[in-house]
């Protein structure tokens, strides 16, 4: 107890560039599609709904892109976010393993969300746009971009996931706080909305699709995605950078990486500046993605082009997908109930450098329970995945009698889903099976688009 | 804006000893009394609830207390706490002023209480106590106290105001989360809870009395309390020495500092450091007590021997006090529901040292939403208070042209309070009166004790 407890780092310390994993992956990207022609979307198939800055990100070749001077002065309000040793756990776990643990629960929307919403605020003001309109679903996203969007006087508009906004009310009066609009999806304020009528717990691909929906039809709203595009994941890396910097504070080098992954962008943001090493040679890690076994993307589902939203507005993505049109049961990591994920993360998993992982709800929230326990704090249901893959590889290290170094991406906290523990602390949690009769029917409904080799 | 925004210390800059005020205070303090021979009550009339070496805290002559080496160690989990430049706020209100705010939300429980909480907790294991009882008004005492208790290994049972049980369910989840028992208070429970059974919205003084009534009444319980008393103030004073040490980072000297005052320990924690420089002569600095209209106890109260719950359980403590018996009107800063305030926050204010200024409900949630959408945090109601006092004294220094320095202690987050935001912008949040009338009939109420000089 007399090594130290937390790395911090000072603003100064801020990075300046996000990280571009694009330029170093092998091979030409497999592009996104358009869904009519099946040629790769260009710039025009995306100006209706972003701003070009966010486009040319999305498309960089280059291994780094500069933060504009006024992202980082917002980031200067929480970041450099601390990284903590898990003295406590490990000695709960018995482990010679050593744990660490980035938390990203700092910031005032209480996740990395903000990392993003900020970048993709400012882009959009100086593009001159008047509003965002984006989707959310656990409310960690929405609530970032109502924050980033009151600091820079933007308008907000956010459609919520049903399952959710009946979950968590306090998440929508949190974004109204920020001075957002805040509307239960599907809604009847839209087409995509008004069809998906039958399902309404609603999924982050329904909700996706009312707000495209709405930034196609209005010049002056754009809309803004929270995960699984390139720029996104591009602008989460200075949780990896920060990381890397903490880690060589405290002497010491991760031989494993863990995050979960719902659309990818906290999984991206730790882990890319550290895949890059490996690509280049400088580092030998291992890396594990956890998802939930209700919406078991990357453990059960195709490796396919397919919508990124559920009524198949955008356009089509190469990436590892149950269906556009799958609804996955109501569990509480909203954040994860998502058809597809991340393209680059899907590639990452294919080619064998990430590993996913599937666990089911109640054994996240003991896992989370054990970390407050013991650190102290609450974790949110989704790296609650996370910690359950982090307790798994120490009691491996254990029985190995191995001094493995985990890296953990502690995303968020669990402040707004206190339901969820009160159900579990009730023993009233369920563990709901994604329907594989659902899913199969969803696959057949793919897009006829070109396989991926 | 290319001034820094946050000044951060690492974790070795973490306070070595507590402030005692108590040593440089002018006179003999007023001793607490024993209410059954109004003389002074000694440690035996504190061992049944409290274990020595808090007692020993309690009437400590000595200037500077150290700090065990384990608390430190808990202190690690989130502190030192970052301190900021409100650049965001100080545009919106075009004051020429510099306002400066201490963030203690960033601990697991989201307020500056488990620094009290976990010094109590660990002085209560390390004298063979197995279970702690306690009272709590909107949570964030309760939270605090069952978060040392899961870290130490000590069992916890919370008596939790009834009006913040209702309003803040999702409080009560998270300390359960961490292993503690809650109950709502007044309960069928305790003796002193039935007598209540009148009062349904309860008070921290019905909640204080149910805790001290189990506390005496089992060998192997004690009771902590989460504000007023000297060792609690102590305890707190790490906040104002991290700041002492912050403001000489952003070379600045705060004109005044600003907190709000329920039983006082937040306003003591950050107060105390800095008024001892002032007793000392070595610095001059204004200080701002802000505190609710609903129960205005240093505005409106008489400074007078009382009880420190209501019941009379407690010795008498000289006090400005709205009678041990009144119950305040049940706004959502539940943490300032109390009929009394510390002793030594009475002295100063009784001296003059201290300024308190009493404020309205909605006009402090009018404040919070300012702050929010500026510096992104979502104030606690509590702080809201202090922050309602800040835009004040900002608004002042503008009007009189002046480059006032203010330091406020953002005391912690409203995360756990969504409910009274909801009903703010809703519209149909109330701005209670106290009644007049009730607190004169307590004031009548009061025991019959010695007049204070």
């Amino acid at each position: 107890m007399t090594e130290p407890t937390k790395f911090t780092l000072t603003e100064d310390r801020i990075p300046t560039h996000w990280v571009n994993l694009m330029a170093d992956l092998p091979g030409d990207p497999l592009p996104p599609l358009n869904p009519g022609t099946m040629e790769p979307a260009g710039p025009d198939d995306l100006t209706p709904i972003f701003p070009m800055e966010l486009i040319g990100q999305e498309v960089s070749a280059e291994p780094e892109v500069e933060i504009p001077e006024p992202v980082r002065e917002v980031y200067k309000l929480w970041r450099p976010t601390p990284l903590y040793r898990a003295h406590r756990l490990e000695r709960a776990l018995d482990t010679p393993a050593r744990i660490y643990y980035k938390y990203e629960g700092v910031s005032p929307a209480g996740s990395h969300k903000p990392n993003s919403a900020v970048a993709q605020a400012y882009a959009n003001k100086e593009a001159g746009v008047e509003r965002l309109a984006t989707e959310t679903g656990a409310g960690q996203w929405g609530s970032a971009l109502a924050l980033a969007c009151s600091l820079f006087g933007l308008e907000c508009v956010v459609y919520m996931v049903g399952a959710s906004y009946d979950q968590k009310p306090y998440r929508r009066a949190l974004m109204e706080s920020w001075g957002a609009t805040v509307i239960r999806s599907p809604s009847d304020t839209t087409e995509s909305g008004r069809a998906q009528a039958a399902h309404p717990t609603g999924s982050l691909g329904i909700a996706i699709s009312e707000a495209v929906e709405v930034a196609a039809g209005d010049a002056g709203t754009n809309y803004a995605l929270g995960s699984v595009l390139n720029h996104v994941c591009l602008h989460q890396t200075v949780i990896g950078q920060e990381a890397l910097a903490q880690m060589e504070l405290a002497g010491d080098e991760p031989d494993v990486v863990v995050g979960c992954v719902g659309g990818g962008s906290n999984f991206a943001g730790m882990a890319f500046p550290f895949i890059r090493r490996v690509l280049r040679g400088e580092a030998r890690t291992r890396f594990v993605a956890a998802e939930p076994a209700a919406c078991p993307t990357l453990t059960r589902g195709v490796y396919r082009y397919d919508f990124g939203d559920t009524v198949g507005l955008t356009p089509l993505m190469p990436m590892y997908t149950l269906g556009h049109d799958f609804v996955p049961p109501p569990v509480h990591a909203g954040g994860l109930r998502y058809h597809g994920d991340s393209p680059i993360v899907c590639a990452l998993v294919k080619q064998g450098l990430v590993e996913a992982r599937a666990y089911k709800q109640n054994e996240t929230f003991e896992a989370a329970l054990r970390f407050a326990r013991t650190e102290a704090i609450l974790p949110a249901p989704e790296p609650a995945h996370a910690i359950r893959a982090v307790i798994d590889e120490a009691e491996a290290a254990r029985q190995a009698g191995e001094q493995r170094v985990i890296l953990l991406n502690l995303c968020g906290h669990g402040h707004f889903d206190m339901s969820a523990y009160e159900a579990y602390l009730a023993g009233q949690l369920e563990d709901p099976e994604f329907s594989e009769a659902d899913m199969e029917a969803a696959l057949e409904r793919l897009p006829d688009a070109p396989a991926i080799a």
